[in-house]
């Protein structure tokens, strides 16, 4: 089994309450795929330019991330992105968008990235992502997309999701895509599109699932220490992906609990650093350990353990 | 065992997308009295006027709520407050506020009310909120507050924080009171302050219980019909605060997540219509329904049902 994700690859200068980088790996395809490598294996599709060298292609490869259908541009730059974030850390404020090679990405997928089982069509022109829907095979693709594209791009990002299984999209967006402020009726109006699942990211606050069968709530995991939220939707999606690629792909609903808890524990590492950082010495084993703790505080019936 | 309640008791008239009502049944210890008498007996403590009549002690009566210690101000009008919610429900407009007989309000506890086993502090002025502390014997006290007395009262709050056993508060008010805004900090910090637990409340995603022994995260329960979210924290805090008092008292994490359940189940059917309609043909069936498919729902290992 294996995910292709298609998204960007970026640079990014984050700036927050907590510290700064002037240029942190990152982009939606390369936290996405750090996070799904801990489960399967992962395939990015996006283009780079000449300042993305060895060093950051080992960073990916290092977690058995298959770089192969990342697509370097001769002559060009990569993806850009500066942002600084509130105290509160839920509002980013772009400085700085440099699209560079993003801005002529016509994805094509190599034969081995047609032939996945999984596709993520992270937050990319709605366009772009039914045409690699269409390119590729996989049994199960899930997309994510942002306000920006509601706006603009609508009716495209509607016959989109008519095509995929599985939408995971911010709460907020998914209230403001169905024009319904109440989010199990804006995630039902969604089903009626096309997609079996829909899920709803919160946030700090968590996520939900709706489903044919139901539904189920997740918290966030609580953390002390969060210092830069940039990649959190990201890495969920991974940490579910991935999670779901190892299962064997099935979208029954105890599989994709136990899979939004492990997108939620790959989240919660992620925010606790810059950038893809924590994920550079992550384990299986902590993310064991934190999957374990997250059923034991979040289970109303059972007698709490400390920590 | 008993609870005491003491807050405002009030008429609303609110507006919200889905309707309005002129003058509907409402206040802090309203709300909370009723939640609580699904499980035990409540005493709420606080003034009306005139024109609070048969009609209203009846919709406290039918539910075994003790009337005894609200105080008719003969001559006097019951606190009036008037809002208007926007299209998401989140923000409330406060349109018109009396305080009538709510502003001459010396809380003076009847002996019954002084041997309750439990004192609920719902959200009024922090001073009165330690003189009615220092009246009562109960084995467990908990406060309720607002931004309003953080930014007038803040001392006294703190003073009075420091007395009671349990604080129950929306989670961007603990940010405010602890200037913190990592909520983990937050809470630690009004631990800090004296009690044992405290609860953040986070509306629409539910709550999170801090104890010395850990945490614990609920997120709301699913509704696609909210007409108006007045009295969720009280009636939240009442089912809470009812259910600890039936089950002894007891502070242990394992009674703390059942009870905060039962909470936010008793919310979740008051939300559903104006005021406190829904309460009024409320089951305790009804509650220990919801309550089992609220775990269904939470569950990260269990497979889940249909609904």
């Amino acid at each position: 089994m294996s995910v292709t994700v298609v998204g960007s690859i970026a640079f990014d200068a984050i700036n927050t309450p907590f510290g700064e980088r002037e240029r942190a790996l990152g982009g939606s395809a390369v936290h996405f795929s750090l996070a799904a490598s801990f489960f399967t294996e992962v395939r990015p599709v996006g283009p780079v330019g000449d300042d993305f060298g060895p060093d950051e292609y080992a960073v990916l490869e290092r977690h058995g991330v298959v770089t192969s259908d990342i697509e370097h541009v001769e002559g060009g730059q990569t993806f850009f992105w500066s942002g600084k974030y509130e105290w509160d850390l839920n509002t980013a404020h772009t400085l700085d968008t440099q699209l560079n090679v993003f801005g002529d990405f016509e994805p094509k997928l190599s034969d081995a990235s047609r032939d996945s089982d999984l596709l993520f069509l992270a937050n990319i022109q709605p366009d772009l992502q039914r045409d690699v829907r269409a390119q590729c095979a996989a049994q199960l693709a899930a997309l994510d997309s942002m306000n920006f594209w509601i706006e603009s791009a609508r009716d495209s990002l509607i016959q989109t999701i008519a095509g995929v299984d599985m939408v995971l999209m911010n709460d907020a967006e998914l209230r403001m895509l169905t024009e319904e402020p109440n989010l199990v009726k804006a995630a039902t109006a969604v089903r009626a599109m096309g997609p079996r699942v829909v899920i709803a990211k919160q946030g700090e606050y968590g996520a939900a699932l709706f489903t044919e069968d139901g539904f189920f709530a997740l918290p966030a995991y609580p953390l002390e220490t969060v210092r830069d939220p940039t990649g959190a939707g990201d890495s969920f999606a991974g940490g579910l992906m991935g999670y779901l690629d190892s299962q064997g792909g099935g979208l029954d609903d105890a599989t994709l609990r136990r899979a939004m808890t492990y997108g939620s524990t790959l989240a919660s590492f992620w925010v606790e650093e810059f950038g893809c950082e924590r994920a550079e010495r992550l384990t299986r084993e902590e993310i064991d350990e934190r999957y374990e703790h997250f059923k034991r505080i979040t289970a109303i019936d059972s007698v709490p353990t400390t920590g």
